[in-house]
């Protein structure tokens, strides 16, 4: 079979052991590569309540089956494990070259286990695996990690994967960084590593990945890359202004936020929009492997130079902190990559505890002389760094808004799903995609089924954004799709211009198999479920399966969204009846067995 | 007036001293920044008769007036000298990141003088400029010099100008790096800063440049950015296959040099084609600073990684040598960026001497076990090593094609004009693009003067390739507004979008200036007669603007312009007379006064 490497790397931390193992080739067609695969072998080798920072949780660090391939955006690879965040079985995945060059040096998947007693990194040069000591790199931020180990190394074009201080700190909010900018962002996964002691991840491969039919895949990719270069979004609106295009469509249709979500519209928002960025701050774009979009932004603002932020990004350090200040957006995003920190989870809790401090719950002597007020661009800048190093109230804020405004009694404040921060999209104003927040397994989060697609891009089809009619399908029918890109190792935004046909004669021509567009995307359906029963096993239920209260009561008070509130309550029982689940969210015995599950 | 510093910085390596001085305001207006500007300061400082390498000649290292502004393709800086290889006023330009930095760092040119005893790199940060001892540099190649400079520097924003052991040694292919990939490639400058002991220049910059008129900048981007995204050569195929999209183009239309011009189509083009590139080496699109082209490659191929190779490289490496093996041409681009040489004139002096020994000029025991066939490509790579290092053969090669072939009786096996080596366009196929070989200020050279562009790619306006009637005014317009776009410091690339007006409006929106069309023009005119001017003191002629006599005298023997031969006699005196220059090439007193020189 093309695209695949065949085999695991498994490392016990613990044992100080290495070992290679084949991969399973019944569940890898069953579950595909990257997240199906490693969170089904995730479900098979981890008990359900093994904690999160326990030795016996183990991180699955995944390339894709196309990770690698000629496949366009084929950067991507995924961290699975149990979230110390919300205790879902979370898989982050990261873009850039980090996954590609693991597949390069001959290895579909890490699997990390066990517990080191001292710091390590992993050094990976093909056949040449070692556990090394990493005390040198421990408190060391993530742009350091990676000059020291790439110099170590003896080759630039090994690539690094790192936590920084947040995720040795055991941040909550900790990501795991690759290629200096690229970021697993969500849910914590950089904690677990933390937690295991092991710093960082160096790789060099020198093998290549051959396709099973070389023939179709040129057929194939001809076809596939003039739909994208064709596609307004991946053709002109990605590559043009990179996802800050967002910041100006998003605020014009009302589901832009501000301050905590008390607004969802705000006047100047193209004081930080992307053709701003474009204007003042870029230095050039920046492409994953093989990418033709290339959306990344690499900027210069007035106190440094690096990877410039996303529009979600952009969306909870502005206008959701308030914040109009387009340096202090630069340097927050900066500071959250160098420190290892993710931003949707930094900015939104850093939000909700300004909105704490607003309604009176934080007192000002607990600030410790740091502004926590809307709008405070320095104060804001200030708590990220707090967070990472958990000084004084930052202790607090970096195990999340949701325990942190708890703290308070005020968990109202926290605008999450599953304790897990909301991206800048007001889902008053988008049924479909509230529906998939509330439902999303590893809580609140844009990218495991992004209905914004057909909802407001328009892109494939447009379809009434307030409605809440055939939703669900939608929603159902995004979420196993990605779940089938995501463990293919593609970038989601491949999915602006193709559809499911197109992913499946890609799939086919690389790997050989014979999938059919029914096979595959019951592929996703699988992953999405194997998923779902896990989250049930830890204790969340259909009680979860909600938003925060200000988005179900609240009416948005102004914009081209006013007078809007989500109907949460009309859409689940349709959402679990179109996933074949019982009345609670439960599989049904006979939905899974008609997976094979 | 916006975009400059109004900075020069002057370093004179024999005294040690480092001065700052404002920009000559008067000067700068007639002659635009950077090519323009250092070449004009170059002929007022630098007597014609001054030996390149004598510590008397001095290097201009000089950004345009428009680097590092908020104008698209705005990476370029120039380096102008009197050439070791020619002998001309030569300026040498190259894209990435480096130009910029020297403008944010507040130079708009440094001017290098004398010629330190021992080995020095000069260091820039804003305001603190230090010549420093560079013992442990000297013999690095320019990828380890770049890693060990930007340690030492402690920021990793610097960027990194410098010359290769090919510098060092003199070599008259010599290019100076910068950025890693990028090179100002041609006419030797290389070996001047190696005369002088200078290996590099890191920079770092913190300041920014206003432009003079916002309102008007943010109008005119939105113009230009829009024809360069519409425009198919600069919106869909170089920033899909880089310059290499032009290896099937120019093949199909017969103007593709086979083993050292001999033939000039190519039936396995497309084995190592842009397009075979992008299937199959292709890592990442690159971008200079601020350029919505993108048209730099990243690739990978059988044992190594890095900067890709550009069209005329694949083309005097690959069909120019009879090599058909990509991965050998990707290396061998590799060695060249690497080791600081210049790959046009290295890949036509390996294939000059490959036709030298097939007609028995080089005997094989001067070989020493070196194979020089047309289409060994093992050898072609371990010749590229020889000239860098100057063993055995190696080092009559590193002398370029010209010394080489006469040195054995036999020059017109030199594919050169004014003794630089021709790229990969054979101009029987071209006949004004012939002319602009024959006319070019730094000998043969395709970017003083890209009459490709109407002549094949038919941007603008197509016309008969074959034709001589009216190419000599295309030729002047050309080279004319190359000069202009030189010397804004943007790629002229952007040309294949934007005409005249265009820079017009853009140059005054960022300046303030108020240049209409024909002024703008008349400083590209009066560029070109200073630098045809310096030519003349030093001893070139009307003879001198020439073609080897193959390209006259012999016609394409094959393939889609089969019988055809370069009409330099009908040509060369109508562009004299359109010049406004004598029968002799030499400008009139009459035409110099009305350009105000």
């Amino acid at each position: 079979m093309g695209g695949y490497t065949g085999k695991i790397l498994r490392v016990n931390l613990t044992e100080k052991s290495i070992k290679t193992e084949p991969l399973n080739p019944e569940l890898d067609r069953k579950y595909l590569g990257g997240r199906g695969l490693a969170g089904k072998m995730f479900t098979d080798e981890v008990a359900a309540e093994v904690d999160a920072f326990s030795p016996e949780n183990k991180v699955f660090i995944a390339a894709g089956t196309l990770t690698g391939t000629k496949a366009p955006s084929s950067g991507r690879f995924m961290v699975v494990t149990k979230s110390p965040l919300n205790g879902t079985l979370t898989t982050s995945n990261s873009g850039g070259y980090w996954g590609p060059q693991l597949k390069f040096a001959g290895y579909d998947m890490i699997v990390v286990e066990g517990k080191a007693l001292a710091p390590v990194y992993l050094s990976i040069h093909d056949d040449q695996v070692e556990i090394k000591d990493a005390a040198h790199l421990w408190g060391k931020d993530v742009y350091e990690t990676t000059s020291i180990l790439k110099a170590e190394f003896g080759n630039d074009t090994a690539k690094v994967l790192t936590i920084g201080p947040a995720g040795e700190n055991l941040s909550l909010m900790a990501s795991v960084m690759n290629d200096l900018y690229r970021a697993a962002g969500r849910t914590g996964v950089g904690a677990v590593l933390g937690s295991k002691h092991l710093k960082a991840i160096i790789v060099r491969g020198t093998n290549k990945l051959e396709p099973a039919n070389p023939g179709a895949v040129k057929a194939v990719l001809t076809d596939i890359l003039n739909k994208i270069q064709e596609n307004p979004v991946t053709g002109q609106g990605l590559p043009a202004y990179g996802t800050a295009i967002l910041v100006n469509v998003m605020n014009e249709n009302g589901v832009y936020p501000v301050n905590n979500f008390q607004q969802s519209y705000n006047p100047h928002a193209d004081e930080t929009s992307g053709e701003t960025m474009s204007e003042k701050y870029l230095v050039k774009r920046e492409s994953c492997y093989r990418c033709p979009i290339a959306c990344g932004r690499y900027c210069n603002w007035d106190e440094g130079e690096g990877g410039g932020p996303e529009y979600a990004t952009i969306g909870v350090f502005g206008s959701n902190c308030g914040v109009q200040d387009y340096d202090a957006i630069h340097q927050a995003n900066d500071w959250c990559n160098k420190l290892g920190l993710d931003t949707i989870s930094v900015g939104a809790t850093i939000a909700a505890g300004m909105e704490l401090y607003q309604r009176g719950y934080i007192k000002p002597d607990e600030l410790e002389g740091t502004p926590l007020e809307f709008g405070h661009a320095q104060g804001m800048l200030e708590w990220i760094r707090k967070i990472a190093y958990q000084e004084g109230l930052g202790a607090k804020m970096a195990l999340g808004s949701y325990r942190f405004a708890e703290s308070y009694g005020a968990v109202e404040l926290s605008m999450s799903v599953k304790k897990q921060e909301l991206p800048a999209y007001d889902p008053r104003g988008v049924q479909g995609q509230g529906l998939a927040y509330a439902t999303s397994n590893r809580g609140g989060c844009h990218v495991r089924g992004y209905v914004i697609s057909p909802e407001i891009l328009g892109v494939g089809e447009k379809i009434d954004r307030f409605s809440t009619e055939g939703k669900a399908k939608w929603v159902k029918h995004t979420q196993d799709l990605t779940a089938v890109i995501d463990s293919l190792g593609l970038c989601f935004f491949s999915s602006f211009a193709l559809g499911l046909s197109d992913y499946r004669q890609l799939v086919n021509a690389i790997t050989g198999f014979k999938y059919t567009d029914e096979e595959l995307l019951a592929c996703g359906e699988r992953i999405w479920n194997n998923e779902r029963l896990h989250n049930l096993r830890v204790g969340y239920s259909k009680a979860d399966d909600t938003l925060p209260k200000r988005l179900l009561n609240e009416p948005i008070p102004d914009g081209p969204s006013k007078g809007n509130v989500h109907h949460l309550d009309e859409l689940l029982p349709e959402y679990y009846t179109v996933r074949g689940w019982d009345p609670e969210g439960v599989p049904t015995s006979e939905q899974l067995s008609a997976l094979g599950m």
